[in-house]
């Protein structure tokens, strides 16, 4: 099964059935499947050193990931369309998100220098090791970086080619095209802000904190996958306004409360669960709501117990020693929880996951639709990785 | 007028005339600063810090460049349509060939660490440059290098934003977008194989070189962009087939003519006119046709004085010393020139010229196109920088 999944079989591919939303993750991995096959085949021919840069980009793609982004498209879809509306026309646009999630991750990884991604390692350090071992000229860190950058910009164009094969009329697909690139546009923007955020904690804010969540989280996430979905549904009709309000409603709230949970799994989440170390958020600095807001509450006592690291110090990978060492982000970490801020960030939550379901209730969408939002609300929010 | 650019202006936006050639670097850089305007100022709305961030992409951008990938497309348009038909509807298509070159050039600079490009620093050493003025937190060199990831990504997705403004039918710009894709997907592809053969030249060869050539240049800077302009003139026509097809052996053979140059002016360009160093392709050991064919046609003695620098050797940044002191720079592109291989590309570009404006000689196109092509084929073969 997993062999299939990386070299791509058509017995498995696009099922021939409306899916279920159980079904969705299998058919979005078959339609990426079948689509990178022959991507990866045609750069084979080019040259072998392409086909084998073309195949580890692709099982960057196809190895693990929530599919979130195609899941809340899928709804914002499925929330407008008749019930017996086959889903297979717009599979390659649904999957197209995940291409181009891809994009935004290996860049991401690169930028953070994150060491793993979805329990392997990332794709610079998959090129760096390639290089090493083959005794290659030059620096193989460089040549890491260099190929994780060519990745992720050959994810987004695959992500335009294969958004192209959705069998929707161009009108539709112009559409479609025009919410794509405004989340496109907040993705970088988000991650600009969030990247600037780090290296001048002093100028941070809860609002800014909560504008990159807004950009980098809500946007890319939820609310524009869902009206991404509903301009795939086609030309609008009277109660579009509506349903792209409520969307918009929903995302930002949902998206926003995400990344809030997102902001507490950065401190207290479960390494084992989460994939990254413990007490991430604390170890990178990076200027969170939750982070920002316990400075805000703190007493001049715990704030001096928060203090960022000094300029310049240099943080072993191992996490160990002075400010870094597990006790210390321990105790950091029980002082955040004394200021206040972890309940406040669990009401703001309960808030947003409220007012999420509440923009749906009254929107003219399928019950069905209404039903998988309302339930993905909580568990987007409640999870534990 | 500088500021006028900068800031945009509508007066002197978009013409209201059809644009002769003279003046269509001027139409596509009035498109490009109106496009630039409102783009900069939604970012700067959301945040100031993004303002900065739109602000400075912006400006390399505008700074300079050739503008070849529009004017090809603009011929390639110009070749099929009725001689009055204006060129205002298609000029935000041709524009956007330029966003998405600037998101290629911050690219590669950041792969090939360039300090400067058209007569200033480039992006990763600008943003260095502001987070180490500001004194923040965090290495300024990793900062540009994120933040120059992040421009090129933002390049990219406002080509798309701009490309959709053509004012064409959106059947026309699905069939533009396919031909633009196949363009990007062969860029990344030809950039990938470039930066692999500097850390593998002895697995390198003359074909190799030439495959590099194809796609990284010949593809991205005339071939695909001429077929560009051909769908952007609308539904396929009785002679479409033919035009397509002198357009590519037209664009391939006058794209790897203009790499071919730029091999011998990576040797033997004067770096006042170039604005890179002497001997830059020596000096970066990258293995060009010309590199490549000197060591084929060279004998044991100068292949020996030919040798790349032995693995782990570090080049000082002023090119001094040892074996890249002036003097032995100069000596081996005195070797490379004895070996023949000079005075045999300079024969393979004069073939491919000739090759290309033949592909144009029966072309149903018109003869404005024709003439202005292949005057292109000599001016981009034949040009010192």
């Amino acid at each position: 099964m997993a062999n299939d999944i990386l070299e791509g079989n058509p017995r498995i591919g696009i099922p021939r059935q409306t899916v279920l939303a159980d079904g969705l993750t299998t058919a979005v991995e078959g339609t990426l499947a079948e689509f990178l096959s022959g991507q990866t085949a045609a750069l084979d021919d080019v040259d072998p050193a392409l086909g084998r840069f073309a195949r580890t980009t692709r099982d960057l793609v196809l190895t693990g990931g929530k599919r979130l982004r195609p899941t809340f498209a899928y709804w914002g879809w499925r929330g407008v369309v008749a019930a017996r509306e086959p889903v297979e026309p717009v599979l390659p646009a649904l999957a197209a998100l995940e291409l181009m999630h891809t994009f935004a991750l290996v860049h991401d990884d690169v930028m953070d220098d994150s060491a793993t991604r979805r329990g392997g390692p990332t794709a610079h350090r998959i090129f760096a090791a390639q290089h090493r071992n083959a005794d290659r000229l030059g620096d193989p860190d460089h040549f890491g970086t260099t190929s994780a950058i060519l990745v992720g910009d050959l994810c987004l164009v695959w992500a335009d080619q294969l958004l192209a094969r959705a069998a929707v009329s161009t009108a539709t697909l112009f559409a479609v095209r025009a919410c794509y690139d405004r989340m496109r546009i907040e993705a970088v923007a988000g991650q600009y802000l969030d990247v600037l955020g780090e290296t001048e904690p002093a100028a941070w804010s809860v609002d800014r904190a909560l504008l990159v969540a807004r950009h980098k989280t809500a946007s890319y996430t939820v609310q524009r996958p869902l009206q991404f979905g509903l301009a795939l549904a086609g030309p609008a009709d009277a109660d579009a306004a509506a349903v792209d309000e409520a969307y918009n409603r929903y995302g930002i709230a949902v998206g926003e409360a995400f990344q809030l949970r997102d902001d507490l799994l950065g401190v207290y989440g479960d390494p084992v669960i989460t994939g990254k170390p413990a007490g991430d958020d604390l170890l990178t600095g990076k200027p969170t709501t939750l982070l920002m807001l316990a400075h805000q509450l703190a007493t001049p006592a715990q704030r001096a117990e928060l203090a960022p690291n000094p300029a310049g110090a240099v943080i072993p990978a191992d996490g160990s020693g002075g400010l870094n060492s597990p006790a210390a982000l321990a105790r950091r970490a029980e002082v955040i929880a004394e200021t206040g801020a972890v309940a406040q960030i669990e009401a703001l939550i309960q808030q947003r996951v409220t007012e999420g379901v509440e923009a749906l209730a009254s929107a003219p969408i399928h019950d069905d639709a209404r039903a998988a939002l309302t339930n993905l609300a909580a568990s987007a929010s409640h999870r534990r990785a």
